[in-house]
């Protein structure tokens, strides 16, 4: 189990965390995953809920720096940070972060977060993303992009001379969760992870109009109709939603950054509404936005 | 408790159930309201549920006919009663009514619902909102209009030469409920009757950029910022989705039928967006169409 880790990196957030151990000159040796989000840390125990993960992976761990990012840094995590603005840069979040001392002497580092602010009643937040955001730019030698981070809450990311320059929030995957849990379209059959082509299309198609309201009605009536089969309701819906997020977008190229199954859905959904797609692992996106912000606080050092 | 009562009639929804007692020239002479919606009747017992509502209404009740409109007549209602295609006029729907014997030996007569298709994947259902829509011309003396039914599932009906020519489903009043209770927008308070009319229309206005999964994660920013207090939430998500509905629609000019606070929300929005509204009682209107409804059944006899 002894190993050569010289860092700990912790991606905290709602419903999961994820243990990254790294080497002297970054390189990943060691990952541990589990169902430990904030909302399973109970009274604020974060240092007691963190200490045997990093000495399941590390003996020595008490002298290994933990880097923190998500939304381990809201109100309702460990320590509150305050978001900084954008336009903010990779040296604006590295430098912004809340150090303390943890309990075993370790120094632990939260990054912040990224408020947006356009006009009067528009702005937005993101916990977590940024990293992600950050790492994109170094695998593809571009400065300038615009990224969709498919998610709960997806994020649509624009990219000028490397910094986050504007980004705005969708609520795509929690409306379809609320969708297929708790309403009168709520699909008989559940999503699979292998997507209905055809079913998801249906729903892509639908948004040309821009009535959302109008077409989550319709997995009813075409049920009724039988235009739309059981089996194919979940995949519908998720056309429906992801397509009116693509419709909301004015870029013809996004940078797609997330995990596998969800990135195909919205490669597909782009294809039919005449999107180029370029598609990354949000976990490597996110592996070397850490390393980007590893090496800023080193320089700080 | 005796009286002069002719007809029946039942509005029979999925949560409500409403009894009006009318005598022989149409005049409504009792009502009776129940939260005895389709929901609550257990293993298809109808005729038991009815019975005692119609025997505290009128003695006589059994020698009195019974019209019943909503969804009592759908698959998971009493009898199903196939749709009527669009264009529907009122007489196409009182001659496509279910008749049947009730155990008593009088009379009933289920009315069908519409049901509209434009194009392949574009389809759609009413039941119970027709008699309604039928009801308004009898009062506005006009046959060409486009009516507005805001509800759980509200409807935009286009009226032309008195009959049912076309119509959409929009999830706003489902989607506000989904959003209140289960969502991570969910306001700290609850609406009011009366409507916040600042934070309210700081929703509508919003709603100008087409972009509704955008729109709704904004309550959840705004509030992190300070720009919407916890007590403007529900009204700020309401006037979004009442926006995001109107802003679909085309037409400058609507009727608006149904309960007085919710059109009084629909009233503000429309008037927001620069969109003419006539508002019209949901009751008085049903009323009226069952009127024309039960003409036309007396002619056929």
């Amino acid at each position: 189990m002894d190993n050569d880790i010289s860092t700990f990196v912790v991606d905290w957030g709602t419903s999961n965390f994820r243990l990254f151990g790294l080497d002297s000159k970054g390189v990943l040796v060691d990952t541990i995953e589990a169902p430990m989000g904030l909302l399973q840390i109970k009274d604020g125990k974060f240092a007691e809920a963190l200490e045997p993960k990093l000495k399941a992976m590390a003996s020595s761990y008490q002298h290994i720096p933990v880097l923190m990012a998500g939304m381990v840094g809201s109100a309702s995590g460990w320590k509150e940070v305050p978001y900084v603005a954008a336009p903010a840069s990779v040296s604006d979040v590295a430098h912004s972060a809340v150090c303390f001392e943890l309990p075993w002497g370790a120094r632990a580092r939260i990054l912040p977060g990224v408020s947006y602010r356009s006009a009067e009643l528009y702005c937005d937040v993101m916990r977590g993303e940024e990293v992600q955001v950050f790492g994109l730019p170094l695998i593809t030698d571009s400065d300038n992009m615009h990224i969709v981070l498919p998610g709960t809450h997806s994020k649509h990311v624009d990219i000028k001379s490397g910094a986050i320059s504007s980004f705005s929030t969708y609520f795509t995957g929690e409306l379809f969760a609320l969708l297929s849990h708790y309403s009168s379209v709520k699909p008989p059959l559940p999503a699979q992870e292998i997507v209905d082509e055809n079913a998801f299309l249906k729903g892509v198609k639908r948004t040309a109009n821009g009535a959302l309201l109008n077409d989550i009605f319709s997995a009813r009536a075409l049920r009724l109709f039988g235009e739309l089969a059981d089996h194919e309701v979940a995949d519908y819906l998720s056309g429906i939603l992801i397509g009116n997020e693509l419709h909301s977008s004015t870029h013809r190229n996004i940078y797609l950054v997330g995990g596998e199954a969800l990135c195909a859905r919205y490669e597909l959904a782009a294809k039919e509404l005449q999107i180029e797609t370029y598609t990354f692992s949000g976990n490597t996106c996110f592996l070397n936005g850490i390393a980007r912000i590893i090496k800023e606080i080193e320089n700080e050092q």
